[in-house]
């Protein structure tokens, strides 16, 4: 280690041993909760996904005894593959949260590893919430000092600095001491997954949860005194040296313990990658406009960035999966129904007659000089008037959060369909109240 | 992907899916039994280490039915837990094998995978030992394309590339097809453990016990049709762009079904790092000259590789583990003991006088120009005669490998310990017999 670099992991350790969730603000406490509330709707969501049940068939050949929910299967398996297949239901819709400044999916990785290991000891609510926190906390905080190099790179960073993340919150519900946390850190670091090159195929979501599996086994391997090195994240030949081309230790130290990156926590409104967001957001605005009628639209041309057209320029998408990489289908069907949630991406959607007539009337103009999260939408009507919106902070993004109301709603109509209403409609209610749970038992009911 | 570069995973998924045993050169076929048979020695004899005990506690918490054998353990667990055991502890006495040409230790990642996998399924000695070949043909050739770059970086290439070569075995032991095949390699590489700056902690054997899991679960997932990227390796943002500056794919194309790595595996005669062992080769040779006194010698010179002195360069060891760091305390207990095993390298004899006091009369001077292999020992004696050796293909190197008889006692001496005598002598009788096993049912016996 060079001799000015503090010892960073060590640093880390000891925020995630000592801080104790009443310490912490209540607006920090009540993010925590937010990011929750919408990664259980997730999980929830994702598990009819025939990716999810394979996994479940291969993971579940050797597991131990089932103390731990398999999110929305209605059954348990050990913890150790309960936090892989939740780790996997809960990124495979790409619906989950997503850090601003960094790109990582922290809930995924995080909070698999433990709402697993929390419902297996039988703990309250409350432990569990406070090392998912400090597990984002540090998940984010070396994902921030090795951005945008390593992501760039071709890491997965959920995956990677996920598996740190989801070490550090193990150690925490495992009771560990600073120097075993850093232990657990290390070990995390030593086992990062994945490359980008998964994309688009079912891979992209095992890497959160191997990433929680991978931070559960590091903290219990420390917890048994297995060592480590002690500067996992910062030492010679360490993750942040080995992983990235660049290491900005002042975003792990400046106001470690101060500020909170889950406040920079944000989630998504739509069930679609990030990029589309704007656009949808303005459509649905320009939709609930009076006098708005779908059959008067002439022409809807869009102004985007350029990674709109990079990541989701498909003209004629052909199935629901193909509808979310189509930045002209996500502004006609925001535009006909009114929305951008799963059932928006369906197969009969994007293949619907009145939705194919209205995408074939938007066209798209990339704008170098925009923003990520900036967009105009201009209607060309009929009667030759033009409707017009624009934005920089679309809705879920964090200059626009989503409210709790709207989470809610998220969290419905993910769940609804999988548990039914009543059931979804109170698994909702002990999730808001999760802190204040004295176990997690109530899991049962996903 | 470069429309330059083959399709690499492919065409190692084919090698993998299609080879049959009973095709492969002898030679090849006895190297396999080789390699095995050493690797089960280490195996059984580093099953005391602490590290595999507070792993072992720490794996088994979660752990399934209990199908497969922990080495050297007496006891079962099922074979996701037995493939880290066991990967551990045949790696923590840093006594297993080295592939020349990669620093790859292919035995612990690709056999813990292959033979848990193998007792579990109940599969021929054969169908195990085939499947081990194929993976350390994948594991090598994929570590030769990156080195020494990689390596280099600060990856610890055992297990990163472990871990593509223990999926690579899994997928052949579940008789998986060339496409799921791929995936399971693609898999496994998105899964790399670990980092280098965990040398010198328990982490270090740790690394190719998570590989060799890793490989599992990703053939089972495979095996389930959990798809990935057909080009895991050489595709854009794949395991060698993301992991190694640089990639000479013909290392992994050339001569592929043809040549054979496993033939370029060496066996390590003494219980210490490779770079210590022309030293000690040169002393036991000298000590078992006619005329030898031990205290006659008045002074020890020793010639050496520059690495020597940077890795081993401990003048006076105060425990038997820096006694394996200290060249000096090798060359005099070769001297004095005539052997250098883990006897060798215990508290009681690097502190023992009459090895002390010969540790004293050594010097060792760097010679920029040796190779690594190369080294030169004088004994300058009482009377003012000279005895001097050198070498530059010491035992155990690829050019100078160690017999079959002397991995045979290898075996024994890592393994009656633990055993007894007379069960070490059957096991052994066993591990080479085991092509001809109908099973692995006599595993239960280590």
């Amino acid at each position: 280690m060079d001799a000015m670099t503090p010892a960073t992991t060590r640093l880390l350790a000891r925020l995630v041993a000592e801080t104790r969730w009443q310490d912490v603000p209540a607006q920090v406490r009540h993010e925590t909760v937010r990011s929750f509330v919408n990664w259980l709707g997730c999980a929830v969501g994702g598990a009819p996904h025939p990716g999810v049940a394979a996994a479940t068939r291969a993971a579940t050949a050797y597991a131990g005894r089932p103390t731990t929910t398999l999110l929305g299967l209605g059954r348990r398996s050990d913890p150790m593959t309960a936090a892989l297949v939740n780790g996997i239901s809960s990124h495979v819709l790409d619906f989950d949260d997503t850090h601003d400044g960094t790109l990582i999916h922290p809930s995924s990785p995080v909070l698999s590893a433990a709402l697993a290991l929390a419902e297996d000891r039988g703990v309250s609510g409350e432990a569990m919430l406070e090392a998912f926190l400090l597990g984002v906390e540090v998940a984010c905080r070396v994902g921030m000092a090795i951005s945008p190099a390593h992501y760039e790179a071709g890491w997965h960073i959920t995956g990677t600095c996920g598996s740190i993340g989801a070490a550090a919150a193990s150690a925490r519900l495992l009771g560990l001491d600073a120097e075993r946390t850093a232990w657990a850190i290390g070990m995390g670091a030593s086992q990062p997954v994945g490359l980008r090159v998964h994309f688009g195929s079912m891979v992209k979501s095992f890497h959160p949860g191997r990433a929680a599996q991978n931070g559960i086994l590091a903290a219990l391997l420390a917890a048994e005194g297995f060592d480590a090195a002690p500067d996992g994240i910062e030492g010679r030949r360490g993750f942040a040296e080995v992983l990235s081309s660049s290491f900005d230790v002042s975003r792990i130290t400046d106001g470690l313990g101060e500020s909170w990156e889950i406040l920079r926590n944000t989630y998504k409104p739509f069930a679609c990658g990030l990029v589309v967001h704007p656009a949808i957001d303005l459509c649905m605005r320009l939709r609930n406009e009076p006098g708005f009628a779908i059959d008067d639209i002439e022409e809807v041309r869009l102004r985007v960035h350029p990674l709109v057209m990079d990541l989701t320029g498909k003209r004629e998408p052909a199935s629901g999966l193909e509808g979310k990489f189509s930045i002209f289908h996500a502004a006609a069907v925001a535009l006909v129904d009114g929305n951008g949630g799963e059932a928006e991406f369906s197969d009969a959607r994007v293949l619907a007659p009145e939705v194919v007539s209205t995408r074939r009337l938007v066209t798209a103009q990339v704008e170098p000089g925009f923003r990520r999260t900036q967009c105009e939408v201009v209607l060309r009507m009929r009667d030759g008037s033009e409707r017009r919106a624009e934005t920089t902070t679309p809705l879920g993004s964090l200059g626009n959060p989503m409210s709790d109301d709207a989470l809610g709603q998220k969290f419905l109509g993910l769940t609804a369909s999988v548990l039914g209403e009543e059931k979804a409609s109170r698994l909702l209610s002990r999730a808001w109240d999760a802190a204040l749970q004295p176990g997690l038992g109530w899991l049962g009911e996903a």
